[in-house]
């Protein structure tokens, strides 16, 4: 049997590998970034209209497409509905970006470390890393290979939770249209916002080249609705368009219809002002608790926004957060190692992600006291 | 900018393209394989699980997956629930298969003619095309290059309605294990049956090398909801699932509990002899339609199943029917051209395909007088 070459570069995602282990009773799971389903809206569709049942445009509905791009002038990036595409989640934009730019050897820049299911794609299809952090973008400008295509996630970062300054944003932004290359910002967390913070896409900085954004409903409605979009300068929209069309035809219409009706109601302002609300409770609950058991044994950063606390353990000799992960497994304790968020794996260790919306307020103190008894013992 | 070198390849469906043009007050469409909205499922949700909100497996929700399994027994396809792959609608299970066989000049055994927007698909990834038809899957076994990977809509095909027999069915089984290439089997039709035939899938006859069967929940239930599922041999379940993973991480969780609620439904199986029962007597008014209009301008087969008759013009010289098209559109009348469904695009003219689900009886009559008096006036 002759497989694609591309196969022998094929790797599961580990967070997907984890939430299958970790779906079990008693499991205190730190490891997802699972929403809490406390936020979810109630939904009822009653005697659905046979519209929202039959075969619908491959750009998405006309009337979602009008309100993203009105919500998103309202953030500052000035796009016409004709530049929004609606995705069976922001999962599939990396898809078709990746088909639209990658093939092997392209040069892409990304974070180090970066959202993990991001680089599980690019590396399927053939790129070759230039990592960067939000304080180093300045060398992508005279770097010996310019990237083809530049991946980031500026607001609440995935993994790191760090969201650029002002310039920051504005440095990204001019090394991308110095270097030629297509700026991808993926920025699913920016509603999340629990302290302030310039949350502008990067995106509305550039001036000459290419730049693809995408968000998503998954954090501020419900994940498995399986809905997000992105917009994109009008050069990329058609091809975009047509790989969206070969991959699944057009976005799911129910869920169109539904998010539609969420963000359109009267009470949507308010939903999310709770919303952001119960997660900021829940990370400074996770804080206190991070420094009542972590304190002498990691360093982390409080996050601004988003889902995840990164922290770095204090070990003088490198600590593999993967066997770590299997004794905290064994202890009914879950939580993402760190190293698959680096784009050169072996580079990078001692690290480990932990989300904060979805344990219980019992459970954080628990998993956390578990957690430290097993660093404890690492480290020593 | 630097684009993936695929990307010269990549083309809009023309379905889909032409479907934006046809979706206009007064057009008379033969064009697209719409599902007629009265078959469609009344559909209430009310006060949604939360479960069915937050994300799912990769490989989608385990009572669907049973379900899809012992359906299939009853076809002849003996498979355990592991080794159905719930999709985003089955155009997503030829995006996977691409993705996990086909690289430039990867042999690609398809039927000529045979659904476009497979060959959009494999064309985007390299592919390079050895055509058959039903009646010559013997060329298969011992040709030059063999195939890596065999596609096939056996079962009321698209477009040309055509139903393998018993023995056409084993024929192709046989020559994908004796030449060693993967069996794609696509089956969205196969529900859709007016006349008696053998429908056991092909894949059920291979006995040595690796396939995949696919079929779809937008024909009997509702395309707008977007779900389909494939299931494969053993060895390649743990690549396409991660593949499914890569591209949008699960399936829509609403659509899976609808569908399965559809599926168990206590008058399911009466919906299905109702829906059936409409499109054969739809089948049956075009074909006497086509018989009064077209009789001397055309030739076809009545299909036993599906959705579309095939015709080929009866002109000395080929026909161009993009243009024929272009003419038609004027006179509110749509149908699909028949040579994108050409792997050879330049081999075959003078095709097309007419849908007979969507438009009404009054439409079929008087569209087809159209269609008669433009093909006419070509003829001549």
């Amino acid at each position: 049997m002759l497989l694609a070459d591309r196969i022998s570069r094929l790797q599961p995602s580990p967070i997907r590998e984890i939430l299958n282990v970790v779906d079990k009773p008693g499991m205190i799971s730190f490891a997802g970034g699972l929403p809490s389903s406390d936020s979810f809206p109630c939904i009822s569709v009653s005697d659905l209209d046979h519209r929202q049942l039959q075969y619908g445009a491959t750009e998405g509905d006309a009337d979602l497409r009008e309100f993203v791009a009105k919500d998103l002038a309202n953030r500052g990036l000035h796009v016409s509905a004709d530049q929004v595409l609606i995705l069976s989640g922001s999962q599939q934009g990396i898809d078709l970006v990746a088909k639209l730019m990658i093939e092997n050897g392209t040069q892409v820049a990304v974070e180090s470390p970066t959202y993990l299911a991001a680089l599980q794609v690019f590396s399927l299809f053939g790129a070759e890393y230039q990592p960067f952090t939000p304080a180093t973008t300045n060398l992508l400008i005279n770097c010996k290979n310019a990237p083809a295509l530049t991946y980031t996630v500026p607001t609440f970062q995935n993994p790191t939770g760090h969201c650029y300054t002002t310039d920051q944003r504005k440095a990204l932004a001019k090394a991308c249209d110095m270097n030629g290359s297509v700026l991808f910002e993926d920025d699913p967390y920016r509603e999340l916002a629990y302290d302030d913070c310039d949350r502008r896409p990067v995106c509305s900085f550039m001036q000459q080249q290419n730049w693809i954004y995408q968000s998503s409903f998954s954090k501020t409605l419900a994940p498995g609705l399986r809905l997000g979009y992105l917009v994109c300068s009008a050069q990329l929209y058609p091809a975009l368009s047509w790989l969206k069309q070969a991959a699944d035809l057009h976005s799911n219409r129910l869920s169109q219809h539904i998010v539609l009706e969420q963000l359109q109601a009267g009470n949507a302002g308010e939903r999310m002002v709770s919303i952001v609300a119960g997660y900021q409770r829940k990370r400074d609950v996770f804080a206190a608790a991070l420094e009542k058991h972590l304190y002498n044994l990691a360093t982390w950063q409080v996050p601004s926004g988003g889902l995840f606390f990164w922290l770095r353990l204090l070990s003088d000799n490198p600590v593999d957060t993967q066997k770590l992960l299997a004794k905290a497994i064994e202890c009914n304790v879950a939580f993402m190692p760190g190293e698959p968020f680096f784009p050169a794996h072996d580079d990078e260790s001692s690290y480990i992600r932990l989300n904060f919306s979805h344990a219980g307020d019992d459970e954080i103190a628990k998993g956390l006291q578990t957690l430290s008894t097993l660093i404890s013992a690492e480290l020593d």
